[in-house]
Parts: structure tokens; C-alpha cells; sequence
């Protein structure tokens, strides 16, 4: 007799979506994807590919009527369409309501405000001038300035220190949310996971090492953080969750202030590269737990195997055969993981992680960092 | 610029395959399977897919064409066939100078004798007359006959206890094997892996509880074990893989005798069910280490993660609906780990697994033997 698994839909072929597959071949459920081109990253590895444009309303509802529920790789779906597929009756998880706040940094900061968690000071700006204003509101330049949507990895967001520089956020048309450049020790991310039913799982509050506005470092738990300071994180990004309607993975970027607080950058609602290191580092992994909140199963445990884990991205350099670099790594560390996502090498870009974990922070740190540099070709011993 | 990944083609589309692809994700290997039909196990969660009679060498031939090395999910490719894919040039591993001991149970007695590996008293028998000469040789009846090729699980297997119930085995037209009925105290088994450069790693050596001639539990460790008769399982282990020439994943199963000795029981050349624990109880599986193997790459550290590990195959039974038994055993249980291979749900068939860790033996092995027995629908709290 046939077993009635469902079928998971998910829209976007990047590497998130790839790991995701990876994680679901054990629950057994059926995995759809859409995808931008057959070649793309998760489009490599699963069976059902739908080559289509998540942009296109028909496209989106085409490949949606296959599935039981709908997750995303990214967060680039319009709002509007995401509307039409739950008024067609497709579970969206997480749904239109909850995505907008990772979609909209405006929308996302009003309502965090009206929730009572603590951000960054900001305000929607109008233009340079306004920027001036705002810088003199507070304590003057520098100030960040972001486009309210379409950013990632740094893109659509400027430092500026004079209303003079502050000129090309508005070009783009597209409303400018105006922050305090926030005076941080260091930048932690809380990830927790939420279902359906409301039962909800905080993975331990990592810090997040950024090099060029890119996650470079994940240090699984945030080394020293104080207690109080780290069930407060925990405490925020569940609060968000259950505020926002959040079904599926939240990643919840968050600032450690020079003076004991923390403050939330960013949100993202889809397993995250802050919390990479829970596939060998966990009991379950971010991409496990989003599988199973988007279906509505119970959550696993989110601890830790071991004292600490690191995860350090691979970008792309300048030497292209990273296979080749395999034999050194794999055998200078046995108890190494790799984690490539099937990617073309372009200098900068993410292609790969590596993880490795242990008892002694700076051992294990040491092995990630000589993993991540020698496949990148920045090293070559 | 591309990066230049090689590509492994797999052959059959069984859970073996499906878990193998699942570890080959994170590598970023390109993954080619040969499936006898498209909703084989494996086929459900690969890109790149032919479908076709692996007995056929023409099809096995144009499969093996777009492959830098072909390996397999199973015993049953024609050893000719093998021969003839190396004549073309292509790396098949493990080879059919190797993988003809796991094919033919006559060669493979013949080898360990001449490698002086203990096994049960053995020879080829022509008949039932010869049967009751071979008994009459040793301590008399029961005696076990197993056709040289074509068994699994308990299949191509008699226990018979007078020359009258032998006929059966005869019928075939294959070799029979007679074996001694050996008294044994438990079933274990020794899994190593070795690649072409002759590197190899040994796991724990594990105990296999057998029902119906079916795997059912397996422990990891081997409880109780003996010191010096683990590093004994090991060491014959790594012998047979050496003077085999296998390459890749090797299991050894063994029986444990009461006066304190191991004898060798089968062989399989690949990953196989008394290795699926280390999927979540060692640092490296036993499919990551295969596909190491197979492509030539430094092993993986074959360490246990924790004290105790424990799978437990999940057979069909009479409840179809395995998906809605997750509800219960997800939320019993949050660090459960199942395995699902996507088969129909048939009587007695093994269609998944669920493995369990931690340090105390007795709460681990209940906690996999409950979520095995409900998924199976056998209990209902």
C-alpha cells in the first residue's frame, strides 16, 4: 500500500534550498522544486525540477497546486503573490503576512517597535537632506542607510558621514530606511524555529564574524556571552516568531552594544547561514526544524552535540578547482565537513562551508579557518 | 570559472543509493543513478536519472560512459559485465576481482581459507546424499545450505536437519554451499573502508540482532565486547579488504561463538544495514566514507560521536500510514532520528530506520525500539 507522504514545494534553487533537500530525503517527503535555471545549486540534486520564474503569478501557482505546503530558498517572492497562492487555498509557510517583515526592513521596523523590541534608532528618510536631519536627531554621522527591500550580503546598504554621500540610496526609487550606526562589540544571530501549532525551539545564540558585509565566521555558542544576555536574544527571537506569525526557520542578526545590550539588525525567515553549523553541530538541523515546522511536524531537539562548533564560508577566489584541494584538506583533517553547494567559482561569492567542531574553541577554530583558506586558494599549506 | 567536479555513477536505485546521494550532497560530486524503474527509492531524490536493466551491458555501458567511476548499490551486476566496463576503461569500484567474493559465497570460502580467515566449517555439496556426507563429516545435523549466488536477507538460506529437507536448494540449478550450523552466542559485525591508495578506517564493531534472518537492531558498540576480539573483528576485517583489493565500504558479518572466537560470516561490498548508524553516530558515515573511497579522497575519522548508537530498521506491517505516526514518535522523542526510504509500505519489507544516541545503553535502545515498532503500527501508545 502506498504511503501518503506530502509534498513540500520549494521555491528557489540556492544552496539553502539544496541543503533543505539534503535534510528531507530522511523524513521521506516529497520534495518540488522551482527554480531559475536547471542548473542552479538544489537543482543539481532533486528529482522534480520546475524551471520557471517565481516572479510570474501563473508560474508560482502552476508549480504551488503540486504541493502540500510552500517554502522558500529566499525572500524575493512578491508579497502580492504569495496573497494570491493562500486565497487559492495553498498553505504558504511562512506566510505573506509573517514575510513581509523579512521582505520590508520598513515594515520590519515598525513593527518590531510596536512590539517593543529593541532596535537601532531609525526612521524612514526622504532624501539627503532628511539624512542630516536624522543624523542630527541623534548623535550625528555616520548613519546607515538601506533600501527597504531587494538587499542581501551587504548589497543596498551604505555607511554614509555626510548628507553629500547619501545621494545614491535614493536613486533606486525605492523607499530608504535611515539606522544609527551602531557602536557593537561584536555581531550574535538567535535562531529559533516555530510551527504551526505554536511550538517553538531556540537554537543556541551564535556570533556572526562579517568581512565585507558577508558572513566570513559562526562561532556556535557565541563565546563569553553572558547568560542573562543570551536568554534575552533567545527570549527576543522567540517573541518575534510568535508576534510575526513566523512558521519555519528564523534567523534573528542581532548587535552586542559596547554597553550590555543587544539589538536586532536583521530578520530572516528561512534556514540561515548563522545557523549552517547545526548540521554537524546539532541534534537537528535549522533545515530539519524548518522542514518540519512548514509541515507542521514536532520540532527536534536543537542542542549541541559538543562544547563548540565553527563554520566558516568558502567564497570564491582566484583557483577554481576546489575538488582538487580536497585531498589536502580531507587529509590534514579527518573529522573535517565540507559543504559545497555545485556552484561555478566567481571571486566573492559563497560557494561552500565548512564546519568542525570539538572541545577546544581555538583548535577547532584553527581547523575551519585552514579548511576555509587552502579551498578558497589563499593558502597553500 | 567551472568547477570540475567528478561525476559517480551508482548503480541500482535502492535506500543504499538514496542515503549515498544524501552524502554526497555536502561533497558536491555529481551523482548519476542507474534505477530499474523511476520511483525506485533512489530515483525519487536524484537529478540525473536513466532508467534501465543494469543486466543489460549495452545500457550499463552508455550509463557508465558519463561517469569518472562507477559503484553500486548492489551485488547482483553480472560479474562479466563488470569485467567488460574495466576492459572499456572505466573505474569501477569496487572491482570484479573484489566484488565476486560478495557475489559468489563459493569463491568467497575459498579465499578466506587461503587468506586464513576463520569461517564456519564449509564446502560445495552436489546433493542431498552429499549434504548428509558433510554432516556426517562434522557434529551431524542441522546443517545450513545457502545457493552461492542470489541470496539477501534470509533468502537463498535453508537450515535443514535431515538429507530429506535439502532438496529445495538444489532446485535452483546454482552451486549450494554447505555450511555448519555455528553455536553462537550473537551476530556482530566489522565494517571497514578502504580506498585504491590502500588507506583504511575501521568502525566500532557492532552487534546485529537478526529476526526472521532479517536485521532488526543493531548496537554500536558492541556491547560487552571483548577488548582483544574487537581489535581481532577489525583486523580481519581490514585483512579481507586488503587481500580482496576492495575499494570502498566493506561489512564483515561475523558470529560471535561460545567458546570465544569469531568466524566470518558474509561479506557485502558497500554500505550496508549494520553500518547505518554511523549516518548519525559517527563522525564520518559509512556512505560519506564510501563515496571518499570510491572517488580516491583522503577517509573520513570513523569514530563514534557517543557513547552508545542504536538503529533499528523499521519493517512494514500492516498500518500503510507511516507519515502520521511521526505526530507521536516526533513528539516523544524530539532527538529521534528516522529514515525513510519513500518504498510502499509492504509486509516484512524494510522501507526504513530510526537510530538513537546517548550514554545510557538500556534508555537509548528502548527509545529506538518504540519509534520502530510504532511507525510499523505494532503498538499504538
Amino acid at each position: 500500500m502506498r504511503v501518503t507522504f506530502p509534498v513540500v514545494g520549494m521555491v528557489g534553487g540556492g544552496q539553502l534550498a539544496r541543503m533543505t533537500h539534503e535534510a528531507g530525503i530522511p523524513l521521506g517527503v516529497r520534495f518540488k522544486l522551482l527554480s531559475d535555471t536547471p542548473q542552479d545549486s538544489a537543482a543539481q540534486v532533486i528529482a522534480d525540477v520546475t524551471v520557471g520564474d517565481y516572479r510570474d503569478l501563473d508560474t508560482l501557482r502552476a508549480f504551488a497546486r503540486g504541493c502540500d505546503v510552500v517554502t522558500f530558498d529566499h525572500e524575493h517572492v512578491p508579497t502580492e503573490h504569495l496573497h494570491a497562492l493562500e486565497a487559492d487555498g495553498i498553505a504558504v509557510r511562512p506566510g505573506p503576512e509573517a514575510l513581509v517583515h523579512a521582505q520590508d526592513k520598513g515594515v520590519m521596523r515598525a513593527k518590531l517597535d510596536a512590539i517593543g523590541v529593541p532596535c537601532p534608532r531609525h526612521r524612514i528618510v526622504r532624501d539627503p537632506d532628511d539624512v542630516a536631519a536624522f543624523a542630527a536627531e541623534g548623535s550625528g554621522f555616520p548613519v546607515v542607510l538601506k533600501t527597504v527591500r531587494g538587499g542581501y550580503d551587504g548589497k543596498g546598504v551604505w555607511v554614509v558621514s555626510s548628507p553629500a554621500e547619501a545621494a545614491d540610496p535614493f536613486r533606486a526609487g525605492v523607499p530608504v530606511l535611515a539606522e544609527e550606526k551602531v557602536d557593537f562589540v561584536r555581531e550574535l544571530a538567535a535562531n529559533v524555529v516555530r510551527s504551526p501549532h505554536g511550538q517553538a525551539v531556540a537554537y543556541p545564540v551564535v556570533e556572526s564574524i562579517q568581512v565585507d558585509g558577508v558572513c566570513d565566521t559562526v562561532i556556535a555558542p557565541a563565546p563569553g556571552l553572558a547568560d542573562e544576555l543570551s536568554a534575552q536574544a533567545q527570549q527576543l527571537a522567540l517573541t518575534i516568531a510568535k508576534e510575526l506569525g513566523v512558521v519555519g526557520h528564523l534567523a534573528v542578526e542581532l548587535f552586542e552594544t559596547r554597553d550590555g545590550r543587544v539589538l536586532v539588525n536583521e530578520l530572516a525567515m528561512r534556514p540561515h547561514n548563522s545557523g549552517h553549523w547545526t548540521q554537524d553541530g546539532a541534534v537537528t538541523s535549522q533545515f530539519a526544524n524548518h522542514l518540519r515546522a512548514v509541515l507542521d511536524l514536532p520540532l527536534g531537539d536543537p542542542r549541541p552535540r559538543q562544547p563548540w562548533t565553527v563554520m566558516v564560508n568558502v567564497l570564491g577566489g582566484d583557483f577554481p578547482d576546489m575538488y582538487s584541494a580536497y585531498l589536502h584538506c580531507m587529509a590534514r583533517d579527518p573529522a573535517l565537513k565540507i559543504h559545497m553547494y555545485g556552484k561555478d567559482v566567481k571571486p566573492g561569492r559563497k560557494v561552500g562551508h565548512v564546519t568542525t567542531y570539538g572541545d577546544d574553541l581555538p583548535e577547532v577554530r584553527e581547523r575551519a579557518r585552514h579548511a576555509a583558506d587552502y579551498l578558497r586558494g589563499t593558502i597553500q599549506e
